[in-house]
């Protein structure tokens, strides 16, 4: 057994990898949200994967997720000094509040910045939960005041980047946390963040676990409205309907009219008053999106509106609101359930085959097709012509080319679905009226 | 004191981070790379940031680097048991080893990858060296043979790379293992991979330091030998008239004549016989990229071919060559000479000045202009309309939009640059012959 490799390459539960012509559809996604977040005029920042421990644990009862960092050998000397105070960021809102702070006096304002980058969680790994995914963020941050005119922007930048990446049917639920917490208010309810977070479970432990938990500190009559509320059908108008007031729920009501209006012309955008988004620091609007056919998936996207994001790092208040798309999550659901359209595993356009004894040609010809904007891949073996072409097959590349076996006679090139081969000419050839479907989004003109 | 931020944020060293300026050039710098890739045919793969530390110490020397991830409280239980053996890449090369012996029989042989993605040691950060940064690989992989034409294709398309980042001076230097290994063994030397070693080390402890190592192995005309070799200036011919021979020596000069005739036609591409790559799986061909004006600066890329990547994986041989970029080593220097040109801190093209009492008018041309592929921010707060244009002045936006201030009025365009100011159309202004120097990769047409 002595030949045996030494280390068994096994796949790691929860960072989740992809082989090639499944990994060649990412980078279109990602594209398609950086292009749409850039056409609303959002800057991109990247911010270094390990933070540190105070910075990540500065909004406290996330510490059991948090990837710490550490040496192979624990009498190592670290060189630094503060590697054992450096962990792996578990969102991209830390670390975006931590920025803003940091380069506060470099940056202007409104400061309109997307991001997308992995993040890690130390969790189990289940459907939709990783250890390691990526992250697309886009938020709006501005001392003193966010006009309420971003709070519908985002989901309508959102919701251009859901249709684009052509998913299977989903929503993107409207909530205002003051409309919760004024309800609350409205029935007397004392500490109404308290039931905040309860209905923020409803999801997973349905309307009943809900009361449960809510048992103890709300009177039937007031338990029975907060589950009204939560599970009702409609927008703004029938909260009024219910009959509950206060000065607080005419704020969000308001609010959460405008956003819903703003966005009326978006399918799919909907108001929903079972979605609290249970982090403390939401203070307004909130959104969480979610697939139609799988609603025990975890949110697709979500976010809302903060008063004061960067508490912790800075004196200053800075309220902003900020949306964020669960990109490996929409990924693998996609992938899983059959729907991604896998491209090929390579991205060239052409394969040019290496005419034997005749190379120069191969090369030149490969060269001018690159020069035009061609993604193309030239065969370096000396193998039979049936083997390169198999080759161009198995890879999913569309055309195979033939530069000429002697001078003076013309190119051909083969369309490897259609079956047809043409003669051609390198300077002028183009695939037909249509892109090929392997090309990325960075390729040239066709 | 009490209103003093709990934590404050500082940066964390060796962990750069951009402002948006800055980082507005990384990704059409990324964009660019990619597409070179793509342009030759080298299909994308991204692998998961943490791998078993089992697989990253399979190498061996370079365990002190070697971040590993822990949980904060010692005490907390690894929900899957696994945690503690892993740790995050140090180079894209494991990981490729790793990936093509565990997915073996899902590729496409020659398997042509490109990856683009962070590495992660814990040395200490200096010029040129950081514990986060950005490598750009490619690599080819061939059970059985890799064409020498490849040895010639990777440097090709780096070069292209390069080029196309407008950078100052740099050169590619070649060498083959074979030349120098076949060289020591035609000097009579037993040992020759302890003088490749010692002879790699040249750039940091000068030929008098590779003297002082190899004393007490090598006579002194061996030594005199090694040396001349070391500085030689010229290319295999040179080589051939120092009158050494042996037939590995004979196998390493006629490769690399191949390799540089190939790439003849290649401004800075040139033999350099000093070279040697320390690592010991190259066998064959090695690159070592260099700024001109900064000798001192870490390779800006390098690579080499190999005889079995994935030994520690596979009972398979796995030959393959490949080049890293060390991109943030670039850019960084790029940026700290000065040499960088930072774009704007937005991607918008336009601002759209927000009209007082106007805003449906607002919102609608920013939507024509944004559907017509113009990256365009819609000014949400109303402010006066100097405020507006201080803002599109700060963020570099090229230009401010007046939609009309009643009906029937033309709209108007500003040109912040020029200061000119014309009447307009959103459905058909274009910004004049050029697209904005502003336009990311990913933008439409202009």
């Amino acid at each position: 057994m002595s030949d045996r490799p030494a280390v068994r390459p096994t796949p790691v539960s929860g960072f989740p990898e992809w082989l090639p012509h499944v990994r060649l559809v990412e980078p279109r996604w990602l594209d398609a949200i950086r292009a749409a977040f850039e056409r609303y005029g959002f800057c991109s920042v990247e911010t270094p994967s390990a933070e540190r421990l105070d910075v990540l644990l500065s909004k406290g009862d996330t510490s059991k997720e948090v990837y710490t960092l550490g040496r192979v050998h624990d009498g190592d000397q670290d060189p630094t000094g503060d590697d054992s105070r450096l962990g792996l960021r578990f969102d991209l809102t830390v670390p975006l509040a931590r920025y803003t702070a940091q380069h506060f006096n470099d940056l202007v304002f409104p400061f309109k910045r997307y991001q997308i980058q992995r993040v890690w969680r130390g969790e189990r790994p289940q459907d939709g939960r990783f250890r390691e995914f990526t992250q697309c963020d886009i938020d709006v941050i501005n001392p003193g005041e966010v006009p309420i005119h971003f709070d519908a922007e985002l989901p309508r930048i959102v919701h251009e980047v859901l249709t684009s990446l052509d998913l299977p049917a989903w929503t993107i639920n409207v909530n205002n946390r003051k409309v919760l917490q004024g309800f609350y208010e409205g029935l007397g309810i004392s500490r109404p963040l308290d039931v905040v977070r309860a209905v923020d479970k409803i999801d997973k432990i349905g309307p009943d676990g809900v009361a449960r938990v809510l048992a103890d500190r709300l009177d039937p009559a007031q338990l029975r409205s907060v589950l009204r509320l939560a599970g009702l059908r409609g927008g703004p108008a029938e909260v009024r309907e219910l009959g509950v007031r206060s000065p607080l729920l005419d704020e969000g009501l308001e609010e959460l009219d405008f956003v819903l209006r703003e966005l009326s012309d978006l399918p799919g955008v909907v108001a929903d008053f079972s979605i609290a988004r249970g982090l403390d620091y939401y203070t307004g609007t909130v959104y969480e999106g979610k697939f139609v056919d799988w609603p025990e998936y975890g949110a697709i996207c979500s976010g809302g509106r903060y008063d004061d994001l960067a508490g912790s790092f800075s004196r200053r208040e800075l309220p902003g609101v900020g949306m964020s798309i669960g990109f490996s999550r929409i990924f693998a659901k996609v992938l899983s359930a059959g729907l991604l359209d896998p491209g090929p595993s390579s991205p060239a356009d052409v394969l040019v085959v290496l005419p034997k004894d005749r190379r120069p040609i191969a090369t030149s010809t490969a060269r001018t097709l690159r020069d035009r904007g061609f993604n193309v891949e030239l065969y370096h073996q000396e193998d039979k012509v049936a083997k390169q072409l198999r080759y161009a097959s198995r890879k999913g590349i569309g055309f195979a080319w033939f530069p000429p076996f002697e001078d003076g006679r013309p190119h051909e090139v083969k369309d490897l679905a259609a079956g047809t081969q043409t003669t051609t000419d390198p300077t002028t050839w183009s695939p037909g009226g249509q892109r090929p479907a392997n090309r990325s989004g960075t390729g040239a003109n066709g």
